[in-house]
């Protein structure tokens, strides 16, 4: 798609300024550090890193890479396939860094989404030298409009010492308007956020700049990677059916009232699938506070379910992208991206009283939470923005299949090989066997509730026997250490972690 | 003391209402739900706890017991002594309840200070029959003026079925105005909370309460108990200094300012101790945003080092009390109580930029920080409001001594038996051994940080060794789960953390 240049760099003065990816990119030298726009697989700067990746192969060098979360575009695998990165912060997912991180090729820091900006501002991380972030346009103002993200583009392009900006051709000039972006100023001197609903727009709708710190506008015409969720299938339909459930049993006790509090969803296709179950239900008038918008989202919104969704990034299946593409406008006064640190902030999510559907990589009798490490030792992606909401809203729930690996694995355990979110943070945990509600619960009621409910048939007895021998040795939370890690032992050993059944003596 | 009961009841009408505790007492019945005031040993009801287990010697009953957090006066001893108490909410300090909860004779539920407030408002625990509270005196327009503590009162008040007030003539008069109650309103329907500095006032000097809900008042002279925490020792003061060196460089660098955020500081001997080594520091124009004000914020405020003070309860030692009580007046303008809720919201937390010191029981190498569980099953008093801080803070500190038990027990592990706190909460750690700064660090740059600036010498070279090995096993957080709670098992089994170290092959 061709656009007229005055278009797209509506600000004088800034047409001069263009240059190609390749000369962007011979700005950056060895040891910088990088603040890339992009949230899971929306709105990353492309052209840049991948000629950056190309001058690394004659021109060797490692620069530490912060972006808002995972990027697309195949952008994190060939950066780290090409031994580039030092240090990548705050959130991947991508098979091939995933395995340069866990052999130790490259650091990985794994943090909440909402606090990556206060690092920034207080100068805690590296400071950054270059912030390269795509845009659809500078406005006559001078303001970077960002495309199909927020994420910490703006935090970045503040703190940089300097602005690589990608115009990229392909994003639909219709998203203009659909940000709202808010700096929060500096800790101590600082005004509460003034979002008390969800709509509140309390913005620009673009990333200020001075002009002066522009340093080259490349033009590029990637588009998007659409994002990979797999459709929903039985087991996440018994999922979403168990959520659905409890909500209502909330609100026949009276806890809820029947319009639901804000919805947020965590990346990934079960929480997708979860959210997606809410299409056929009797919920309307939704709103959702939300990270990232995903294809549940716009169909409800196209049901007609959802009357208003923020978030700070829309990552949508190639199907879903092409139908809500050429309709932008229908959905301009029912969605509002912000930057990462509004989205996923702890003051707006309480006040809001959200719902928050995360997803757990396993989960253990007392309702701590793995999100993030595979056998207790490898990155899977990042606690992401599941911390941020699970402590602050009104119910965090969690979702995960009761077993992984056809069985070889069961996410319910004695003992979670790495705690992301501790038993003080958790309120539901859904599988498709049932759910668990622990709220109020002392640790040992929560037991038989997470074990009866939730657990894979083939391994409760395993877990009531577990827990058995850890109760007679008593205490608030019983464990019996020695075995409390048995499981993924016998797994890393044995390839699974069905033990056999002793006989009850 | 004497006093006038129409300076303590001032509202019309309600002296009428005035009981025994004993006729207060009996009005409780089995099954009920009790709401009482305390937070720290401060402002708790006395008199109607002590008639209820006089009462429940001929007449048995379980009730559930929520608290601002831990009571004095010996309460939840002779609570749980009596074997009175189903259910307590949200922290407790005492030795013999502590011992009931262990051997599963009651239930604790364990949470942070600052969501007890949602929990009750949104009905998720069960409904408060009796809000007992203590009082200084009720106002012309009917509040209930606390004591020494404001802690959950405001909300059980709110929130019960009914309330009984406990007139503690013991505590001085002149505390009235120092206590600013502010109730957030539901979530969704919430306005930010308007504390933008330290000392802002927001809300009423009181408690409102409609008085068809006070069902008796009850006239008490029982003292608050002084606070039990240990002096300053050698080893604290290395802490203190530890951390304002860290602090010294922060400034050095540019990250902090001359003049500090505000600080909090947990519960405790070794936080106050901490918090007793600015004394003789260069730092001035302190401020304080914490929950506990306990003896070294007053010696601070007399040393001239503090400007405001604000918290949720004052606990003072004996000897401290009796020089602060006398002389209130002149503490007046520097201090202020609220609710624990807002003591410790996270929304004002992260606005203000803290800087928060809590106590670890034990660390790992990675930074996960266990604070409630000894060898990850018995209970010792709970997370209190270290969550609340540590997650929201600018610097999320926490300290603890390098060994407990004469060196039996290592508070640097290599895997914590409960994790309170996780590695994306956890900022430095400081022991008299020194301090790690983990702030931006991925897990691998943190263990030799943590082993060699904070561990013990006697147990720097088996944590070297356990992490050598996990490290042969790769990934981002390398372990040997075989091994990974040895250290503790050694402890229960042995009595000693020491493990007789390999030879390195």
């Amino acid at each position: 798609m061709e656009r007229n240049i005055d278009m797209l760099i509506r600000h004088h003065g800034l047409k001069d300024k263009i240059v190609s990816a390749e000369e962007a990119a011979s700005w950056i030298k060895d040891g910088m550090t990088l603040g890339l726009s992009g949230f899971t697989r929306a709105g990353d700067a492309k052209a840049v890193p991948m000629a950056l990746v190309e001058k690394s192969k004659h021109d060797p060098l490692k620069v530490n890479v912060y972006t808002g979360a995972s990027l697309g575009a195949d952008i994190d695998k060939i950066m780290s396939e090409a031994n580039i990165i030092n240090k990548r912060m705050p959130f991947q997912a991508d098979a091939a860094m995933r395995s340069k991180i866990n052999k130790g090729d490259m650091y990985f820091v794994d943090q909440h989404l909402s606090h990556c900006a206060e690092w920034i501002r207080t100068n805690v991380w590296e400071p950054i030298d270059f912030a390269i972030v795509e845009a659809l346009s500078i406005s006559e103002d001078g303001m970077i409009i960002p495309t199909t993200s927020v994420g910490n583009s703006s935090i970045f392009v503040e703190n940089a010492k300097a602005v690589i900006i990608e115009l990229n051709t392909t994003q639909p000039l219709a998203l203009e308007g659909l940000h709202d972006i808010y700096e929060a100023g500096p800790q101590g001197n600082r005004n509460p956020i003034p979002i008390t609903k969800v709509s509140d727009r309390i913005g620009t709708i673009g990333i200020p700049v001075d002009p002066d710190k522009i340093k080259g506008i490349v033009i590029s015409n990637i588009p998007d990677s659409p994002s990979t969720i797999v459709p929903p299938d039985e087991e996440t339909q018994t999922m979403a059916n168990h959520l659905m459930d409890f909500l209502r049993l909330e609100i026949k006790a009276g806890r809820l009232g029947n319009n639901l509090p804000p919805l947020q969803s965590g990346v990934g296709s079960v929480a997708n699938a979860v959210m997606h179950g809410l299409l056929e239900s009797e919920f309307t008038d939704l709103e959702v506070y939300s990270e990232v918008l995903q294809d549940a989202m716009f169909d409800l919104i196209d049901a007609g379910k959802i009357k208003f969704a923020s978030g700070c990034s829309m990552t949508l299946s190639e199907e879903k992208l092409n139908q809500v593409y050429p309709n932008l406008e229908k959905y301009r006064d029912k969605l509002v991206l912000r930057p990462q640190e509004i989205s996923n902030h702890p003051e707006v999510i309480r006040r809001l009283g959200l719902i928050s559907i995360n997803t757990a990589l396993e989960v253990d009798i007392y309702g701590n939470v793995n999100s993030t490490h595979v056998l207790g030792t490898k990155m899977m992606n990042g606690i992401g923005g599941s911390g941020d909401f699970a402590r602050n809203s009104r119910i965090a729930i969690f979702v995960t299949k009761s077993v992984a690996k056809h069985g070889a694995i069961s996410s319910i355990v004695p003992f979670v090989s790495h705690v992301d979110h501790t038993e003080h943070d958790v309120d539901v945990i859904v599988t498709e066997q049932g759910y668990a509600d622990l709220r109020g619960l002392a640790p040992k009621e929560r037991v038989l509730k997470i074990i009866e409910n939730c657990a894979h048939p083939m391994y409760k007895e395993q877990l009531r026997e577990y827990y058995e021998e850890a109760l007679k040795k008593g205490g608030q939370t019983p464990h019996v250490l020695e075995k409390a890690f048995s499981w993924h032992t016998n797994f890393a050993e044995k390839g699974t972690m069905l033990q056999e059944i002793k006989q009850h003596s």
